[in-house]
């Protein structure tokens, strides 16, 4: 990764059961972060291993530290943590990657 | 992702000291597993999201499942994890995504 670039991760399951609707509806919302000024490289991945407990992965990257704190605090962003994540999330870890 | 195709990670943090001469060598060790036969797209990365205690990344990618298994298999990677992991590493999570 080039200097100063942010890849954000964040590994996570759902209340919901495998292969629902619900699931299904809320994958899709989770894809429409793709469209947050900033993201980069945006990835909606299935989580296959099973020595943990999730089983879905976001990866998206920013240009640098400022691009990733704007889409935090973007409105898109905000409303989709308070309106989704909040309440159909069980268990979640994010892990953000930059150049060693 | 292709489909069939995996990412394999692991996020973990050291016995060492920050910017100590054995981190320094155990990385420069675990940048050697990118010569293990199947290895792509790898990367030794640095972990910086304040939220977790992990403090570098490693991210590879495989062909498909059967690539991944000679990994875990190969000489090499098990040498790597009985030599250095498992006295070196404090903590670990593995990671692995395949298409959705």
């Amino acid at each position: 990764m080039n200097e100063g670039r942010i890849r954000h991760t964040v590994a996570f399951a759902l209340v919901h059961s495998e292969g629902s609707a619900e699931e299904r509806d809320f994958l899709g919302a989770a894809e429409g972060l793709a469209a947050v000024p900033g993201v980069e490289v945006f990835e909606l991945l299935s989580e296959v291993s099973p020595k943990n407990g999730y089983r879905f992965g976001i990866s998206m990257e920013f240009a640098d530290r400022a691009a990733y704190e704007r889409y935090n605090e973007h409105p898109d962003h905000v409303r989709f943590v308070q309106e989704r994540w909040l309440s159909e999330v069980t268990d979640f870890l994010e892990l953000d990657y930059a150049a060693l």
